[in-house]
């Protein structure tokens, strides 16, 4: 018998979901001395805590980049986000996305800046802590996983890679507050090589994205040379100096370890800009060697997209759900690299556990993402972990999608009020690794690109 | 205070959802004697109803083409569909369209088939009603318009266009089951200039989507003159051929029309492939004539949208849910358009309320998409509708999304059972404009490519 019209009206204003309150809250974690291109990590790296609750107390949670630039994003949309239907509110925010500045001067890349301090994706990233916590949020009202708001899930383990970065000795925070050094210092083939098996042995990982950029390119190229041998080449490479090499330098690189960044790994951001890296492309191919490039500097948004392609100078492109504007628009620019034959990989920046599973279930909802994603959570620690339960597991180098609903993890609000006295102690307000570099390793260094 | 862990649980386990039985209904709906280069429209255009009953007796619904071949795919996909959760379905199905035969020979393009029939995008059209029936049997589960289950509308009042065909006399149908002749026969500018003056009082439509390759060119063109000086340029006219032309032709009628479809109008598929069109845009930019091409039969996929803007042949692609993979597909066929600087605009068939709601939905979620849609709701009969409460209303040339769950209408079954007792008594078993024309009109007719 066909049901009658309107009969699902009583459940219909049942499930009608307002969002009461917005609490963004600012804190800091700690976070060892790391190096790249960029400089140093300081002591502490700064996240922002998003709750949105609703009117039947049910909460969304997201993770977002830190500091005060952020927190004041969130407090000029208040309004439009307080007594909102998360379901609707995306919809009505969109144009803060959807407007990027396509055909302006700007310079979109991530180049001069460290990520999450690049003013022209700025409204990307609020975007994207809304939205994820608007898609944990209906999740947890209907009782669905967040990936399977968004079309189905088409994976439930979501591979991630070991991370290793050339680091100083310590493990992050200052002072009573500092973290037990669980990798030690690393700064020689060596010490990297022993850094990765020691996140192979914890976390099963079965790939390696290699922070470069650091060390003279001979010290690096030993290093993957070293990766190679001791993980063999069933464990793909990609590796990353964040733009600080020249284009000869690149094509150098590129040649010299055709091999081992072949077969299922890449170079990324070997150097700055569009035409740099389709000239690095051009030459390489030139002499046969197809390894692809993949940037998350030089093509940082949509509006990158199209004339990289044009000149073909990203073969891969990373996504970050934190940058590009949320999990919905992940799973857009899966389908435009698709169709343009380009790669998706994931980028990540120092993180807890809401922001893991953010990242999670964007893959789990994005076919055509097919690299082991990048995860800095190794390098945080479970003192600094604000979700219930402890620290999310990641085993044989994957994270578990379950069925639980939305991200499936909700906040230890102990946790996350110590988080907020760590933001309220330490004197950090945005995220400077230059400043840091200057202060603890060579008070005249600043970023020179390229450098080698 | 939070709220404890697990605190949704009983929410979770009462609103699982499990889809207890497919019902696939074959229906025949009449169809008046519209003329494209295809030939003629049957008396009978076929349709097919989806039911998606969950096992708390909500029923989610969707229209597709019809015929038996569709029947026969559903039968197919029967046990992956009944017993399946909705939200994960069509992540589960997701390989049906995600695996486009990129790279391989095939000719992906419906120049040699008429929409419907073209069997290398048949999974995307299966894949698309069973998409669209999840999202309007979880919308009425939860209570949310479909819309806003794919990141929330950015606009409620979606607008379509007046469609003119060339047509003879009839309202379509056979017998003592023929309906009465709304419009008249048009084969005359004149004519023409009625039934779009007659579609603009009935339904308020302010845009033509006008359906030429059917007379000589220049009464084509004098049709569109027509049209121009009856309504204004504050009209927009967008034409569309079928491919009927040459590139020569193409390029004489760009010229001709330079004024009356620019302007926010645009000339659809005037010739067959991409690369014929790439050669129509050459030619017509060279003499500074920057009017934008279409097309629903050259890019018909998203594996044909690399080469088109390699060639730059297409500069608006026309999406259709039905023919693109559903909904979702359609929001990332937005984005990939977008990225490229090309327009996005949609397609029609014949169809009834439920694919027009999909339709507006569809729009409702994509804000790249900026021209009316096309539809052809104006040429079918109230008699024929299966909607409860009868034909969708558009006013001021729009459908209005209102609050209503899922995609906001429900089956009338008596009208449904009517329109399938039309399926079995009628002898149309797919679409062949091609035999209509030769049994009606001209014995010797057979579509030619290009005929002008």
């Amino acid at each position: 018998m066909p049901i009658s019209r309107f009969s699902w009206e009583p459940l219909y204003y049942k499930m009608s979901i307002r969002i009461r309150q917005l609490r963004a809250h600012s804190i800091a974690i700690a976070d060892p001395p790391l190096r790249s291109s960029y400089g140093l990590h300081a002591p502490y790296a700064l996240r922002t805590i998003v709750e949105l609750e609703s009117d039947d107390g049910i909460v969304g949670i997201s993770e977002a980049h830190g500091g005060d630039a952020i927190a004041h994003g969130f407090e000029r949309l208040r309004p439009r986000i307080e007594g909102a239907d998360p379901y609707l509110l995306t919809g009505a925010l969109l144009p803060m996305i959807e407007e990027d500045p396509t055909g302006t001067s700007f310079d979109r890349s991530q180049t001069y800046y460290v990520p999450g301090e690049n003013p022209l994706d700025e409204a990307a990233r609020l975007y994207s802590a809304i939205e994820i916590a608007c898609l944990d949020l209906i999740g947890k009202t209907v009782g669905k996983p967040t990936c399977d708001l968004l079309g189905g899930r088409v994976r439930s383990e979501v591979p991630f890679s070991a991370y290793p970065f050339y680091k100083h000795a310590g493990g992050g925070g200052e002072g009573s507050d500092a973290r037990r050094d669980e990798y030690g210092e690393a700064l020689t083939p060596e010490a990297m090589v022993r850094q990765v098996r020691q996140m192979f042995d914890r976390y099963g990982f079965k790939e390696v994205k290699f922070k470069a950029g650091v060390l003279d390119p001979d010290a690096e190229i030993e290093t993957v040379r070293q990766f190679r041998r001791a993980f063999g080449p069933e464990v793909p490479i990609r590796m990353d100096p964040n733009c600080a090499w020249s284009v000869e330098t690149s094509v150098r690189v590129g040649r010299e370890l055709r091999e081992e960044l072949g077969g299922g790994g890449y170079l990324e951001d070997p150097t700055a800009e569009i035409t740099g890296m389709a000239e690095v492309r051009r030459r390489l191919l030139d002499t046969g060697i197809a390894t692809p490039l993949a940037s998350n500097v030089a093509v940082t948004s949509f509006a990158d997209i199209r004339e990289s392609v044009r000149q073909n100078a990203v073969q891969v492109v990373l996504c970050d759900p934190h940058y590009w504007g949320g999990l919905r628009q992940v799973q857009h620019l899966g389908k435009v690299c698709r169709t343009f034959g380009l790669g998706l990989s994931m980028h990540s920046n120092s993180h807890l556990g809401v922001s893991l599973m953010a990242m999670a279930h964007a893959a789990a909802a994005t076919p055509h993402l097919s690299y082991a994603c990048d995860t800095h959570y190794p390098w945080q620690s479970e003192e600094d972990e604000v979700i219930a339960g402890g620290r999310v597991p990641i085993l044989n180098g994957c994270v578990r999608i379950s069925d639980r609903p939305g991200l499936g993890v909700e906040l230890d609000q102990d946790k996350l009020a110590k988080g907020r006295e760590r933001y309220a102690q330490c004197k950090y307000r945005k995220r400077d690794d230059e400043a840091e570099m200057r202060k603890h390793v060579d008070p005249n260094w600043r970023r020179m690109l390229p450098r080698w």
